[in-house]
């Protein structure tokens, strides 16, 4: 996260409601504020505000180590005391109260009957029907069903289902603002009970308790066969298409062709329901308990956290960084929060630049606890970015074909980070020629904010396509050299224009 | 992969044989083949030579990015024109045949009878059970199922299920090959047709067709719903424990009484068996077609393949570098790797140490198509680690408490690197004393070996309880001041020596 910086809004709303804050809602409102929205949120359950608050810091620790791209400064959470004034100026109210008909369709009558007209209202129901929920509203066009699945805050699906009066404009526009946080929405063509998602996981899931109870294997062993196999592919490419390459060149009729009569064969015990009783609860319980090897919930969600996180950056990383899937996802939110984050300003403040905020994850601990080496340049390579997005070098600039490239680089290493402290880096100008840019960047750790490393950096700006240094233009000289003016009042750092293993500094 | 190594054979198999060599008996091959295990093959077909040398080179190449870690000398591929001359002197023959019972049968009763009798063999089968399978073999008891899934050289499960007559230390014997060449043999407890993955595939596989069928949604929004929500979760938990966490503190048995009732609602249409007609398929095929894009087969393999990779490896820097699921079961296999790479062998070449050969991953690559700058400075890192493997500051060296510290690099950017593009270093040591040693590294890139990148370093041996600098051990210097010895007669770098920016090379 950068400062220095006057984002521009980019946020689709200004102000969203939640009613029901539990571990979904308390996603949405997670979602909601990160992307820069107020949310207002009616809960009457006596401990809500502790409960949401620890989602939201959860969510928050899931971003630090997700993305560096600067996000816009987060909207305002307010509780209140009941929906009428939660939903007071929300342009999305989005309802996540306990599972019963009854009790939602009260609660959905009382929101349309306070909210703004124009307002947008999603429910996070599993399995509930839009038509039924609707049904006594006043304003049934604007009702609809946004099923999201739990952590809300790292996995970014939707589902939208619109009932029989949901309007298609609502539906759009529902895909819109989700798009513009972060997340996946994806229109539901019909509406059925527990529409798509929960369809497949209970079929799933019915045939697992078949195999726990009749001992064909353990819990254990059966997330195993799903984490080392097919879990493995479905996180990438769901279903239909992982079949399409298994069909090979002929494709996918040619799959179906061979793999249909196995609909026949005798395989599965489904025509029959699974009576979850008293023993076989027992027994998965048993079970769980011995698979979890004494891990709590609290470290199991954390791991689960950081592998989504893991998972996600690595499929943002596919195809040469253009990103597949969920990562490619994360890398448009991503270059969109990095073009929108506005026109930088000059700083009034004397020090070096203050440019990245920011924890170390858990991707950067080594074998030994201590943050891997090059990450260290990781860091530093996001500074110069961050300073070069500053001077205007910024998506387009370097799509045009010209950009600073990285010649050399004098690495220090003074100390070390942990897992999960806070970083940040500051930049200092040394000179400035027509190709030249000449930096000296620290990484300062912890609240005490230690100086762990520096990086001098010799820039060279080049015309990509001829693979040449070239002149950088007058408008990024014209931002670049009133800050290396202002450096250049600063002390020189000791470390500067030493080379490896010297011992004194030269004067 | 390092040279100058001798390694020691950790192969748990010196011998298999593969009789049928198709997309899955060739993901067989490369498993043996890349773990140092010469493979006999033996498949009638015309195409075999080509097909298997196809998938032989893509786990190669899937190989080179998901790992840096000193693999065994390639085993002998040999093509056999019999299933006798295949299985000759064989210890592990695996049987990947179409699945027709009465075929596999006479298969397998070829290979009993011709296989050495202290020989394990697999059967590939997917849904046949082995004791069918088992039934008219003089030896039953050695006669197991080794159900791999696709692609068979990166996805690392394999079901293994015995029959009535099959041995316990058969299945025993099974799991300790497969540990041995990195994969994850689970023992499943009883025998059903079709196992446990393909259980719960085919039951979500037939509620999938019915939501198509009825219009629900299309294939491609089916796909999406799985990928950017529980195959999320499935690639590192499975279904038991993700389902723990959503319990809560609460824990699996107040997850199972929440949700045992909704077994009973009226969510699924698995009572019944889809009709997979002429219109279902050519409606699947047409939205599959539509789905894909333009990207063929070959595309589509490439794309899963490396993202498989970065999601195991994502999941390798899990905890801590522990690592968590595949990711876990790679981190093991690099670590027995890394450990049995054998004792160095001095170098009688007059050069700089080559330590490191690697191709450049898709998560190297950023947007600009570039190798990604930290990523230099990671190649240079795992260089410094080959050379004090060399010297003796392995896994248990560090664990003891003892290790070389970088505290200074110095990088020059001359050049770039592309997607795939082979990568090799070099190391130059300069000077050695008790304390601290000082290397000049080098990326060579391409055929032509072009220099792309340099590095300068001091490292400096540690105390890491102590936190502080402490003479290396003789033994350790006893290995590294012969190779110094020897590279002072190199000629010295030009760079080395030199600050950032510094334009004539101090004499």
């Amino acid at each position: 996260m950068m400062n220095l910086m006057n984002p521009k809004s980019f946020a689709p709303l200004s102000r969203a409601a939640c009613i029901g804050g539990g571990v979904i809602g308390g996603g949405w409102i997670a979602r909601f504020l990160l992307a820069g929205i107020d949310v207002q949120v009616f809960d009457p359950h006596p401990e809500a505000e502790r409960i949401v608050g620890e989602v939201v810091a959860n969510a928050e620790r899931a971003y630090a180590l997700m993305t560096d791209a600067p996000l816009p400064p987060r909207g305002r959470l307010t509780f209140c005391s009941s929906i009428a004034e939660a939903v007071l100026g929300a342009e999305w109210v989005q309802e996540s109260v306990p599972e019963r008909l009854e009790l939602k369709q009260r609660i959905l009558a009382e929101i349309d009957a306070a909210a703004p007209t124009a307002a947008l209202i999603g429910s996070s129901t599993s399995g509930l029907l839009p038509s039924d929920l609707q049904s006594g509203l006043a304003n049934p066009e604007r009702l609809f069903v946004a099923h999201p699945y739990n952590p809300v805050y790292l996995l970014p699906l939707v589902e939208l289902v619109g009932g029989r009066a949901t309007s298609p404009e609502t539906l759009t526009s529902a895909c819109t603002v989700l798009d513009a946080i972060g997340m996946k929405g994806v229109v539901i063509a019909k509406e059925i009970e527990a529409f798509v998602g929960d369809r497949l996981l209970e079929a799933l899931w019915r045939e697992a308790l078949w195999l726990i109870k009749d001992d064909i294997c353990d819990v254990e062993t059966l997330d195993d066969v799903i984490r080392y196999s097919f879990g493995l592919r479905w996180a990438q490419m769901g279903l239909f298409q992982t079949y399409r390459i298994a069909g090979g060149e002929a494709g996918m009729r040619h799959f179906l062709a061979q793999f249909g009569p196995c609909l026949q064969w005798p395989w599965t015990k489904l025509t029959d329901v699974v009576d979850l009783d008293d023993a076989l609860v027992e027994k998965i319980g048993a079970q769980s308990d011995k698979q979890a090897n004494g891990l709590s919930i609290r470290e199991l969600e954390r791991i689960r956290d950081e592998n989504l996180v893991g998972i996600v950056q690595s499929l943002k990383g596919s195809r040469g960084g253009e990103g597949w899937g969920a990562g490619k996802l994360l890398a448009d939110f991503e270059r969109r929060l990095t073009a929108q984050a506005g026109v930088p300003v000059a700083s009034d403040r004397p020090g070096p630049l203050a440019l990245i905020e920011t924890r170390v994850p858990a991707a950067w601990i080594d074998y030994n606890g201590h943050m891997t080496e090059h990450r260290y340049l990781q860091l530093f390579g996001e500074t110069t970015d961050a300073l070069l997005r500053l001077i205007g070098v910024d998506t387009d600039y370097v799509a045009g074909g010209h950009s600073y490239y990285t010649v050399e680089t004098h690495l220090r290493h003074l100390g070390e980070a942990k897992l999960g402290e806070s970083l940040s880096t500051t930049c200092q100008v040394l000179s400035v020629d027509e190709k030249r840019l000449h930096v000296f960047h620290r990484i300062l750790a912890g609240e005490e904010q230690r100086e762990i490393a520096t990086a001098e950096q010799m820039q060279l700006h080049v015309d990509a396509k001829a693979g040449r240094a070239s002149a950088a233009p007058g408008a990024i000289l014209a931002r670049l050299r009133p800050i290396a003016e202002a450096h250049s009042h600063l002390e020189w750092p000791a470390a500067a224009g030493r080379s490896v293993g010297q011992r004194r500094v030269l004067a």
